[in-house]
């Protein structure tokens, strides 16, 4: 599945050579996010193969990993650059992003990813919920830029795909968590969670601790920030289309802090995942095999849709 | 002064009738802030007596006051809200703020101030040090936001008034303290404190594990996201003239910290000023008796002028 930089196709593809400590992964299945639905719109200017979504089998490369069931981190690091060294290979300097920047994605048949980005995924964990690993590492990563103590009152402003992994998340720390929704189908799986929603008309200004922005508008920024209280914190979990205007001044006045947040522990997912802490099989709202994957891009565009999955 | 929503003028004013446990205060020395002159062009739609920094003496009250010597918090908080209980008067819901918000200021010969907010000047630090205790305390606010480590590099970016306060407090922590500045005034006075500056096209992308902007102009904040580090911390120490837009996508991917800084410690200030760690009376660039306001407040505004102070 390539995009070109004016469109999305299906194309043929050699089975990628392994360069250095590559494996060959054949995709089981891999799951269609926001950020492939931008990029076909333009954003990274990225061309290729797409999606960075995936959980895979190891069918050729070093001896331990053949045959290995695993999820694969996406971004690819030097190892050798000033964040790098700084034990952050997230934010490697020079790092390749699967199926985002400079390296091919996963949906297609196979992707050859370096041994140092795999976790293997324990057998109590199937498919359709390991695939869901990289977003919930990025839900949880949160928890790592922000500290969110059990006694805090939390709003998430926007509960779509990853939205409603942030909700289960949050639930995590004990806090009093408030979701903001206009949308009848995630206001219902969050009720399933025993996970509150409420509306933005609700909310009294300056009411929460922490507001978690999963909107990716900048409306969502300016509501964040009549949502929290003096000294709280806004945790920015999208990335925003354009350039929103941002009232600083507000920010100064009430020492509001305001932290981003990108990738996070797989580890952390896989262990959620494998005792059943967080949900993630709900969202799945309907899987295509990689030859429809068009038509499924489609579908993941339709406002309100949850997760699109394409099995291989 | 008086600031009546249209113009500056001196005026007669009745002294002050003493409410609660207010003690009356005796102006000696106030410094004129950029607050002061932003409010002269309509912000916060302030009307009244303006000044906020002052050293007085309380001439009227409780007999353990009267005769002391005093600088005053200018947060006049209510102590029963919210913020007040969570022990954040400085973010007081109902908070009067003195020659800023429903409070006559300190550029008059007297000023009615409840006790709670005096903090007694040490014989050792002369008036003319003891004017600059309320703009060093929000520099010191800079040390409560944000942890600053003495490995780290920190751009300062504006050295007005603030500033040089800003870039001797920040030298404390050990970092590595570099200054960037157009100005001939405040380079010169850095340097003969010791503390480097630099340009905006000196500095790499990305190099600063802390940036503090202290410029109050938009461009301000675009340079801080420039300048800093992923995972790095942006400090704003000044409101902003208008509503900034925003690279708030830059906060998220490299899960930039932003957080705003206001009103600080009293008590810390006096100390720094106490035992000579801050030079204050550097940044004075010219003295007025207040009958002579409004050409104290004309020179004030003046592009890059320091402080001009307004003796009683």
């Amino acid at each position: 599945v390539v995009y070109d930089g004016t469109q999305l196709a299906l194309a043929d593809a050699p089975r990628p050579a392994l360069q250095g400590d590559q494996q060959l992964l054949q995709i089981r299945l891999a799951g269609i996010c926001n950020t492939d639905l931008e990029i076909t719109r333009g954003y990274k200017n990225f061309t290729g193969i797409l999606g960075h979504e995936f959980v895979a089998e190891v069918v050729a490369g070093a001896p331990q990993w053949v045959g290995q069931r695993v999820v694969g981190e996406i971004n690819v690091a030097c190892g050798e650059c000033e964040s790098c060294l700084r034990g952050m290979p997230t934010h490697c300097l020079y790092r390749a992003t699967v199926g985002i920047k400079q390296h091919a994605g996963a949906f297609a048949e196979y992707l050859a990813l370096t041994a140092r980005n795999l976790h293997i995924v324990p057998p109590a964990i199937p498919d359709e919920a390991a695939v869901f690993v990289e977003p919930l590492a990025a839900a949880l990563q949160i928890l790592e830029v922000a500290q969110i103590a059990p006694h805090d009152r939390v709003i998430l402003i926007g509960a779509g795909k990853l939205g409603l992994l942030c909700a289960q998340v949050l639930r995590l720390t004990g806090a009093d968590v408030q979701v903001i929704t206009r949308r009848a189908a995630p206001a219902k799986l969050l009720q399933q969670w025993g996970i509150p929603t409420t509306s933005l008309e609700a909310v009294s200004a300056k009411a929460a601790d922490v507001v978690v922005d999963c909107t990716g508008v900048a409306d969502g920024f300016a509501e964040a920030l009549r949502l929290v209280r003096p000294r709280g914190t806004i945790v920015l979990k999208s990335t925003y289309v354009g350039q929103p205007s941002a009232d600083l001044t507000r920010v100064v006045i009430d020492e509001i802090r305001v932290v981003g947040s990108r990738c996070g522990s797989f580890a952390a997912a896989l262990r959620l995942l494998a005792s059943g802490q967080v949900a993630v099989t709900p969202l799945i709202q309907a899987q295509y095999p990689l030859e429809a994957a068009l038509t499924a891009f489609r579908q993941a565009e339709q406002p309100g849709m949850l997760k699109v999955l394409l099995s291989v």
